[in-house]
């Protein structure tokens, strides 16, 4: 075990396949996460999050986040993206986000489900962006106070994006001024907010409160947790209200103690950052590497552990036949996820298949 | 490792605490579970629920109640009863359980929120169990076709109940055939189905599909796991609209291999049943060793891992000041809980603190 | 048109049927309140209740009951009951009232629907009343706090009660009050709050604001209205989120002065009043004819415009082969709703009717 | 009265105010329509639908439709285009539809509501009319089986369209059968059906089952009546789960007949034609008269009674102070509705308005 300790991101085998880069959920536990659930299995504890890791929480989480705030532990992405919606729109509200978030898109109208009907906006959207211009426009023309439309109520942004990129400090403020102007809320989907945050180096809340958000999406899963994401509320009136929402969802683990341990051992010393750097450094890797094969091009900037490329038919069937994984999406485009486990030697051979069959070698 | 496998209940180190009896949720992981997520965490895997592992588990649990099933594995006993019911009834129907049911007054209206409104319509019980008498004159005067009244679509009973009690097998058949008759679906509440087939001796298929009953909430965390529940549907045809509510309603991990792999172990080699049958007999340890005391009674008869007693004053006070846990229901009564890991010299030192105090000594 | 505006409850033509006490909404509409709606259709005016009939009732209404309140005109007293239960509790709150409340027994679960899941505790009653130690009692034992249950939210009492009594102003005021020192909000069902009013002599505050009602639902069509309803909330705050929560639910009609403008009639002057009055005393002959029945016995006081009686067979028999309409509920008893356009002369052939049956003649 | 019963659209008085074209909900009731709800305040009748007239309206519009067919009356648009809505989609479903849509931009999500989350996705459109590549293109790509995709399940298109334009039965059929093949429902919004119709000429079952529709949101209210729409489902068995939701919706009028009273009168003889007819006429006469100002344009084909206009400042501005009513839909363009009470006389003085005020007189 002591191995484990001391090595956050790999444990001693070698991996059977080659590498898999669908998405960051593929992968596993990363060491010291594991370790940290081995090491909550000792004797009994309150349950339901009465237990004192899930309530020592919002104190962990007020010192990184230079702010007193409340924490809320949680077991998907998609629940901790619709309760929040849920604590910032009344049912009548809109959701403003960009056309391609994953809030709109890739989670089964939870929002919706969770809100009691209220409706997700998307507005277009520029490597997974959203401009200033595109949200002032949207909501200059909303139809304020007229019952027969539903009425912004949130402004739903993504750090890092869902194509991979990431605001700076100030983008997401200048956003989030809009937002409050017009009365609404501004949520962070933080699914990889630690990819965001290496990749600029700021602190947790240059990114959050100090630049007008009130509620964070708080993700550990994708990098390296079992099953572990929060709601991170700056407004700790909201705290109260999220309990019940979130016990009424069934979304409240009776062994939670489980889910808080790996929160807390993903923040403890830096390594969920050091985590995310690596995976953005196999990102960086990777896009390096394709990026000499003749015909394959970026389609966003490489910001985090995220690669979005036009790659030649050969080298994407290459790929596959050489047993890659990877997420094919359609006209000749695919989108390559690497993670907190990802190799150096791995993407290496990952990139010398897409070359040697771009090649037609 | 070696010795967790060897071992289901217990691991090496001795429990530094005085034994907690408030709930069998209060407990740790079985070692064979934790192993399992241990194996598990090796290599890439699809994710939400498309790895070998979630697809796999058809299959064995078709072998284990001998009869084509569908799993839907997930983290909660809430999230799987109100998905269940969300299955079962439409937004106008009423859910028709005992006054005690963990569904009615334990859920924070869970069901109510995924069925989109439907009502939960307690009936009086006797032992937390229903009789066939009470279901069949509250059916007999329903307003069937009224549309002022929400209409019976759902019968839930729980097996073990709410008071640690078991239903026979007869008894849940002649329950169902009742619904039945009237068009309920039948729902079995199963948060504690081992400890009940533990107590009964039976096949799971009698208690299930035989008895009638037509979807199950098959529980593991409370026997073992960390977060492993499972609904289980003995019509195969529920099991696609179900993956879309409960994704819909945040409730598909994307590394869902690690809940899998929890159920996985959980029912191999009957590991399950074991873990059950422990906590069964210490229950009984419990009832028989606090009986002896004067002006102790127990409320319900110990069929599984819960004694419902009705203690002096003295004994109540004395353990909680000796540090043992338990659940204070008011009312000189108390609710002891066992479970897998729940020693016989936990029980003893509990039993001889509660004796001790009660004489006065 | 004349005689119509002359005359309140009856127009000159002669009914063809027998009496029907089925309820009071099998009747048509009063001859003021039919005027008013031939009144209203002149001209173009603005929809959605953007017209000066609609915006004017705001101040009808803070004149009637002698202080500031906001009005909502609605088209049933389910929309009206669920919609004002939705501005009292969140999702995970209960709606505690009585066992035998239309809310809870005879809407579909529509307070389920638009609260988002919350649930209908009912408790016992006496007479259709809930005594303050019965509610007392309730919510002293309430989990309050506990994510697991939900939290009662909303005190929801019915004036006139759904066994044709009434609440004396006091008896409102000691609910009302125990209800608010637990934090819970108070709505009233006044689907015959006229008749009450009419029975007790009262202001409309002393049953309403005064005695710590927050919201009201204000009845008119089972007194003489072809479709109109309000909600009456004494905390103007609530409007906004009303007329959001009531148009997304499709209950904002686009004609609205129609219905308007039958809420204006029915108020003025006294109309709604006078229309109750008749009503009640209608029922009382009721009563009072058929008490001397032998074997006839009242359940509950007649204090308002419906009678609830035991009737011996040969008089419920022979009233049905007669063509009498009412609602037999069973076991040897009825329920007989008057109306403000029930005659005399009506009530004394059902009376003479059900004597002559029982007698055996 | 008996000049009301020879005259459908107009009553003997002169109106007072200059023209309003706001919208053809800002007109009052019918004179037949009006006769027909003083025809039903006659005796008693069975309340919530129960009613000969509410029962007799399946038989009129199945031969109105040339097919078996169920009828649900309701009182306003929202609610029956998101109460059918409802009986399409499941929770987890998509409506797809014109960007313009009323049923995604005018109904403040009750589609959401009412269906339990689902999502409504606008598609581009020209004149308001979706095209079947459009469609065609919408489909191929959705995420079929894809949990963390809302699925799409009804086709909602509206006829006539929100920018006064109809479809050709065969339009209608071919996008008709896009959705089927893909498994879709399809969904009619007829708030303004008659006056499709009535541009079109063809019969009732030409745009709707045979043309492949399964359920029509069939209007009545801007045609003529005070509040009257209804659900005409041409697959029987969804009444009876229509009957509930709508209950529970608080829908259901406790004195339906008043509702039941308006369809039938409205269908009777081809009132409603005639109606429709007359107002699709008045549209035409001031189109024709607005066209010929300098600087005046029709932004879309005027098939019914909608003229969408871009008109001069110097127009707008001048009818406004003359006292027209008009949407002013900002960008220099309006929306004028005329009615089924829109007289050629009050066209025509409109219309001298505009040209006066753009010709500077």
């Amino acid at each position: 075990m002591t191995t484990m300790r001391d090595r956050d991101t790999q444990d001693g085998e070698a991996p059977e396949l080659p590498l898999n880069l669908r998405s960051d959920n593929v992968t596993g536990i990363a060491p010291p996460i594991l370790d940290a659930i081995l090491r909550a299995n000792r004797g009994s504890m309150a349950s339901y999050g009465a237990d004192e890791r899930t309530l020592g929480l919002g104190e962990r989480f007020s010192e990184l986040f230079g702010k007193r705030c409340a924490v809320q532990p949680l077991g998907t992405g998609t629940a901790t993206n619709a309760l929040a919606m849920s604590l910032l729109t009344p049912p009548w509200g809109a959701i403003v986000c960009s056309a391609v978030s994953h809030v709109h898109d890739s989670e089964c109208g939870a929002a919706e489900l969770f809100t009691g009907g209220a409706k997700v906006t998307p507005l277009p959207e520029a490597d997974g962006k959203l401009a200033p211009e595109t949200l002032e426009r949207h909501l200059a023309k909303a139809g304020w106070g007229r019952t027969s439309e539903v009425q912004p109520a949130v402004l739903a942004i993504a750090q890092a994006t869902e194509r991979g990129t990431v605001y700076q400090p100030d983008e997401i403020a200048a956003l989030a001024a809009i937002a409050r102007r017009h009365g609404l809320k501004v949520h962070l989907d933080g699914a990889r907010f630690a990819n965001a945050l290496a990749a600029l180096g700021c602190a947790p809340a240059d990114l959050t409160w100090k630049a007008g958000v009130d509620v964070l999406s708080f993700g550990g899963t994708k990098n390296g947790c079992l099953a572990a994401e929060a709601i991170v509320m700056f407004d700790e009136n909201l705290a109260e209200p999220l309990r019940f929402r979130a016990r009424k969802a069934g979304h409240i683990f009776s062994k939670m103690r489980f889910v808080s341990a790996q929160l807390e051992a993903y923040v403890e010393n830096g390594l969920w950052l050091r985590l995310a750097a690596h995976a953005n450094a196999m990102a960086a890797r990777v896009a390096t590497g394709l990026e000499e094969i003749e015909g394959a091009r970026l389609l966003h900037p490489v910001d985090i552990n995220e690669v979005f490329m036009a790659l030649p038919d050969a080298a994407r069937e290459g790929l596959k036949a050489d047993g890659f994984g990877f997420y094919d999406r359609g006209a000749g485009t695919v989108r390559l996820v690497t993670a907190f486990d990802t190799r150096p030697e791995q993407v290496d051979a990952f990139v010398a298949s897409a070359r040697r069959h771009a090649a037609g070698v």
